[in-house]
């Protein structure tokens, strides 16, 4: 109990150092207080501040650690809503909607550049060489995933290939950097960033799946979106290819169409077991990163991992 | 003459160095061969490669650091040519013509992110904190240029801000950087960066007067763009403070439209005045810069430098 207390603690000190960022220019000023107001779940920044809790004594480098991928992780949030046009973002209107996509491209930038101004700050070189290749590979992951839009013979590594990249780049990278930032020995740093890898892989699958969900209030944001911009994800994938050729043909009609009866696609994608074989995809992830957390040295954050694991795997939004 | 040789050689060794970078996935390699195809002037790696010749002992990091600029210029460009929305670039489709704005944002911070790789890579903190925070600043001036935008009582000091920010500071990076690599002593380092600084103002002033031209073909890209997107640059700003009521509520009917008679309005901006002064603001950059480079205590460095300034105040296109 004593440990959660101190780990949310410290995440609010990390959203602070965050939302203290003096910028003189009023203008800029407002579009990052407006991007900083709203909440995520801050998973990546908790994962750093876990696997760097090996060594407290370096508490003010491991904040700004955690803030620095908090902020890597909003920059890529910000210029993907630009890439797939999206009007909300936890729950309320994206900059580029709210601004425009000029103002959305920039204040990425903006907030990329300023990660990258307080990692030089943390001065360890290998931390440095590891974000600036996750950063590298998420984009490479998004370009990826957007050349293959509407493209249904993507097979399943590819799709994995794109959540590893896209998702489970950075929570291995915020993982691995907080090891390193605490000096962890080789055995500990694998453990912590090859679990939080899988992870990260199983985040982006429930993702996936709660946005082929009915409840749209439940989840807190808009459903079948997916399917809407032409997405192939876990879902739509494991249903078509269970799928006849009449079913194919059904599923291949609904791809990258803006209004669908949400409630049929819903039935055929289930009836193909589309949503029972990515629960069962996520559970190979989440047996995975089970594995990895047990082999990690350090009971606290063992434990700390594996109720990460099980937040992600039950999580309801 | 044979200084000119070896520094174009580096030049083409810098360009080999970026073409050469080896990326497995068809389309995203496409795309990254595609953005460095045309050619650009290559300025800001070449003051990076003169100020780091004050040591060729380091010639391989000389020519990485080159590279590293031209990535981030390149980056840059790139998220421009979507925010302004430009058709094309060094005189080729933009990104975000021939693929699309969602590829512009990406490539773009694809080749941000290798520029961090490589700069990891030299491993040196001063360089790494001095480019950090010029990409910040750039996206900053970016930011300031966009929120200014139809804004006609935008005053001089800041149109100079915006100029440094989004030019003058990477020139003025280029050229610290190398000096750094180079280590050079704390003059050498101040002298060649204010005369970078003042250079890349320049440039920019240069760049602004050139849009103001009647000539398409000899500019070799679209001219009165400025004006058209709204952006109060320099001959527009003195003509509009030169001109009485009636100008006044004639140039800014111009501002932000896209059909325009441009021979009539060159010539508007012409006799308030715009042309010349923006002129004369030129020469106060030239002037300034001249007067850093004749501080720099290197015969050779200190001739490259003059011939940029020349050339950048001379240049046609």
């Amino acid at each position: 109990m004593k440990n959660i207390n101190s780990l949310q603690k410290e995440v609010k000190i990390v959203k602070r150092l965050i939302k203290d960022e003096v910028i003189a220019e009023k203008n800029i000023s407002d579009l990052y207080k407006y991007i900083f107001k709203s909440d995520g779940k801050r998973l990546r920044a908790k994962l750093s501040l876990i696997t760097s809790s090996l060594n407290k004594r370096i508490n003010k480098k491991r904040l700004k650690l955690a803030a620095v991928i908090e902020l890597l992780h909003t920059a890529t949030l910000v210029h993907d809503d630009v890439v797939d046009e999206s009007q909300t973002r936890r729950g309320i209107k994206s900059v580029n909607t709210l601004w425009s996509n000029a103002h959305g491209v920039l204040i990425g930038d903006y907030i990329y550049s300023k990660a990258f101004i307080l990692m030089v700050e943390i001065a360890e070189p290998k931390i440095l060489y590891e974000l600036a290749n996750a950063t590298n590979d998420i984009s490479k992951g998004e370009l990826i995933q957007l050349d293959a839009l509407n493209n249904v013979s993507i097979d399943l590594k590819q799709l994995e290939a794109i959540s590893y990249y896209k998702t489970g780049r950075l929570f291995e990278a915020s993982a691995k950097t907080g090891a390193i930032l605490s000096s962890g020995d080789r055995n500990f740093v694998s453990n912590v960033s090859k679990c939080a890898k899988n992870l990260g892989v199983l985040f982006q699958i429930k993702d996936d799946l709660l946005d082929y969900s009915l409840d749209e209030k439940a989840i807190g944001k808009p459903v079948f979106q997916d399917i809407k911009e032409g997405k192939v994800t876990y879902p739509f994938y494991f249903a078509y290819i269970n799928a006849d050729k009449n079913n194919k043909e059904k599923l291949l009609s609904y791809l990258g169409k803006n209004r669908l009866n949400i409630k049929s696609i819903y039935s055929l994608i289930q009836n193909l077991n589309g949503i029972k074989d990515t629960k069962l995809l996520a559970s190979k992830y989440q047996n995975k990163a089970i594995k990895y957390a047990n082999l990690i040295n350090n009971k606290h954050i063992k434990a700390e991992m594996l109720k990460l694991i099980d937040s992600a795997f039950y999580r309801k939004k």
